[in-house]
């Protein structure tokens, strides 16, 4: 009975056990939960081991950058080989751990600015990648393949007990924390203050049996204002597009719920709504529900009544007064102020939402899109998660249903389901003259070079049904086959090779068919698309339209 | 200036204004948080509002059956209209709070044995469906555009500050109050116990900080032992599916990570990883880490070291102490018991699995299905979010990798993107001899007769790569057109009537091209498809293989 034997011999807790070793361990130098800041490097020492999976939460905004800094000055003889799990790679100290050979693998979301450097560690074989995710799939893979080991993360407070108080940027941290909580991982959470008690707190974002240790920060976690756009940068080639997109797909499609991107395109519809939507007749009737960040380009809108409400993935610099005395739109909490969740506005943005509304760098002929350029292995984010159609999406919305064309018999149309509406809207050239469109993506390129399977494309051709340029709209989903949709995207193309191709009699042919439109066709007078049709042609017209609850951080205070 | 006038006088605070007025009013009944048991109809009648949108918790398995049930005494003159959402509606007291014209509308998920009520009430104008979700796009909804009002909800324990220890039935609960908790809702949770401190809770799930009132139910929440097959009547017809899926799929396309429906045919599947997939040589090689509920029989393969990791959407009745004494394996929390999360688990099953494979009702010829049948409107549960092709996933496993088909060119390959393995495992024909395979769904026609706009398909038959019939497997991701797809399809459609119109030579055309196999085509022999197969042949046996851990509910012992 060899078989048997063994069976009563497998030990069923072992994380547990392990775990259990490395606190007591570590307890010689903390005070119950509580790790002295000044100790912290000899304690991540004592409760990571060689090879742990380590999740840092370095997300969009929000940086557990104590904790990233002393990890980075760990002993590499000590802690070495780590598998990093990150959502955003998005300081110098998070590589510096794969240059001294604390950390060997990553896996992540999006990089950024540190993108260059990734290709270069990864080049001098000192950093492998697992994978490039997006936000969502990364969350997932904690609960199945990529379990932590340990999780570090960041909140405004703590208690002695755990309780931890994220403020409003909660952002990434519960999608973080639970897979470790509950696998036997550790949880350690740096926090900007200590309080004693649980009554404190403002409220508490998670329970401290979710945790194991808090550490006070040498300084407050960095945050960075990654969704202001200063209007002052909006030309009137954005006003026309935004008209476009206001007159052609909101008000055509019937548009309630949405998600914009962070771009000057996008920034210019939020800001015309109350102008422009408004002299439409269309407020109340389309872009009432948000998953979007607390974007400073929406206050105008959010002001003159056209937002019934908006859920955050997180906050944005600035805007917590302003949000925080806004509760009928905003999701705050009892201590008035925001909660964001990342993991579940993706999933909002995802399934909740008739519409996706973003920018790229390339587009090729068939659509696909990316905002991979040249040596930079920048990541996903968020955005292919809003950008595709959530084909497990089973309710309808007039929008959705709109993206559906009718089949042959009465059972085809039964059986026809409908679409998330996914728009591109892009100028045909970017800054410094480069073309957007494309023969072939850079992406292509990178992915040889790197050795992925497959490149890394942002939004693919096939699940984007609206494309819009300065030049019109290609209603993309009506194509019948994918040489219709390459002429449809040619026809929007401008003066780039790809849109020179174009025969003018078959772009002709698109607009009689209602297949693309020119502003024109949609009763849009270029001459009319000028600044002047902005609610807030600045910052400072933006913290005066909040009454002077949005803040600005001091970058953007330029009067 | 009457804009700037009417600017002033906005209120932002309505929801938060509306809230503390009816806490207040509430409070003569109350201590502190605490509901009297007694007095929950006319606390119940206070805190809600004619026509307010109330979550109801519903599960899949838990059920907030004392307050549902105290729900349907209140007075319909004072409290009627309301707009229920409920991800389950299975208990009776669900639709009487219809017939009594305490509520109005219904959005739900899942409906099960209540679904032919539901669609009587429907026809009697007393229940109006907003719409039927999937899960995971219900809980997006409640951050979008059905923001609750007040959330109706369960747990195991709570203290007298409104912390909730959900014990192993986290389920739906995180997803359900936080957007309630978040937005001004009144959250009111109904526990089996009451204690005085948090330190008095085996841990917690939800903090206090978003809870407004506990109140301690009658009896015990009810729960449902839905996921537990007695391996006794799996026969061998379902052993012979269990091979070919293990055969010709999970080895053939190397399947890490996996959830699995409920049923007979993957209970079997479950049951014969220790016995045929270990004489075959692959354990530690395939289904390895799995997004289930504890199925019972899953047990051997557990405890035969198949599986590395289980994340749940619920729990399982029975499964309790099992699950605790696996905590390497399963997601507990420093009490020792199960933390399931349904929301998470979808996402986790829909983002990072390999492998979704489930059973279904009625498949059309071109492969669409759905377990509609006539006259019931069931919903759809969490399938569809599983069953589908998750367009947004950007990271590749070779199991993905392998459902891509190579492109014309070598661009052409690096922008094809792999594919989730979505398998339909069903018999030809279903119980009482009816034919799964049909000329048109059932659905459709429930659909025209409910003034649905689209048929309720579960799964769509683009986003199924495998049809695994007792004939063989299609291999349907390889299908170059829709027609070829049909003919597929039809070769392992049996003796059903879209079966029999296949001329046999196309069959042979497509086994010889590997597009369609049968059993001896991967080496199996008919023949070898027996019980004897099954590494428990029954509940006892199951039992046994726990050590005693698993303690089957009443209604599966039959020993």
């Amino acid at each position: 009975m060899e078989g048997s034997v063994q069976h009563e011999e497998r030990k069923w807790d072992t994380r547990r056990q392990r775990k259990q070793l490395k606190i007591d361990q570590a307890r010689q130098y903390t005070d119950g939960v509580v790790i002295p800041t000044q100790d912290i490097i000899k304690v991540l020492e004592t409760l990571i081991t060689p090879g742990d999976r380590v999740v840092l939460e370095g997300n969009n905004q929000k940086q557990a950058d104590f904790l990233s800094r002393s990890l980075a000055q760990t002993n590499p003889n000590v802690l070495n080989n780590l598998h990093m799990i990150m959502p955003s790679v998005g300081r110098s100290e998070h590589l510096d751990l794969f240059e001294k050979g604390i950390a060997k693998k990553l896996d992540f979301s999006f990089a950024g600015t540190q993108s260059l450097r990734i290709s270069q560690l990864l080049e001098d074989g000192l950093l492998e990648v697992g994978a490039i995710h997006t936000y969502i799939e990364l969350y997932s893979r904690l609960l199945v393949d990529l379990i932590p080991n340990v999780v570090l993360s960041a909140g405004f407070k703590a208690d002695r007990h755990g309780n931890i108080y994220t403020g409003p940027s909660t952002e990434d941290t519960p999608a973080l924390i639970e897979p470790a909580a509950f696998s036997d991982g550790i949880v350690i959470v740096q926090v900007n203050e200590l309080v004693d008690d649980v009554t404190d707190l403002p409220r508490v974002d998670i329970p401290a049996s979710w945790v194991d240790f808090v550490v006070v920060a040498d300084k407050p976690f960095y945050i960075e204002p990654l969704f202001t756009r200063d209007p002052k940068h909006i030309t009137s080639m954005h006003v026309l597009m935004a008209m476009m997109a206001i007159r052609g797909i909101y008000e055509r499609h019937n548009v309630q719920s949405l998600n914009h991107g962070i771009g000057f395109n996008t920034a210019a519809i939020e800001l015309i709504l109350p102008t422009y939507g408004e002299s439409l007749g269309l407020k109340g009737k389309i872009c009432r529900n948000w998953t979007l960040n607390p974007h400073p380009t929406l206050i105008p809108a959010i002001e003159s009544g056209w937002v019934e409400s908006v859920h955050c993935f997180g906050t944005e610099l600035g805007m917590e007064k302003y949000v925080a005395a806004r509760p009928d739109i905003f999701f705050t909490g009892r201590d008035g102020s925001l909660r964001s969740n990342r993991m579940m506005c993706q999933l909002a943005g995802q399934y909740a939402v008739d519409l996706f509304i973003g920018a790229t760098l390339q587009v090729d002929g068939q659509g696909h899109s990316s905002t991979v350029t040249k040596g930079r292995l920048a990541g996903f984010g968020g955005a292919p998660n809003m950008g595709h159609d959530p084909r497990g999406r089973r309710h309808a919305t007039p929008a959705w249903l709109d993206m559906r064309l009718s089949g042959a018999t009465e059972t085809d149309t039964y059986l026809a389901r409908g679409k998330k509406l996914v728009v591109q809207m892009v100028e045909t050239f970017q800054e410094g003259g480069k073309p957007t469109f494309v023969e072939t993506l850079d992406a292509v390129d990178v992915a040889k070079k790197a050795n992925m399977p497959l490149a890394p494309i942002m939004i693919y051709g096939d699940d984007v049904t609206h494309l819009l340029t300065e030049e019109g709209i290609a209603y993309l989903y009506k194509a019948g086959s994918l040489q219709e949709r390459e002429e449809m995207i040619a026809a929007v193309a401008g003066v780039t090779e790809i849109g020179l191709k174009q025969d003018p009699k078959t772009t002709e042919r698109l607009r009689r068919d209602g297949l693309v439109v020119f502003p024109e066709d949609l009763g849009i007078r270029r001459t009319d698309a000028t600044r002047e049709l902005l609610a807030a042609k600045n910052i400072s017209d933006l913290v005066a339209w909040s009454d002077g609850l949005y803040q600005p951080p001091a970058k953007f205070r330029s009067w």
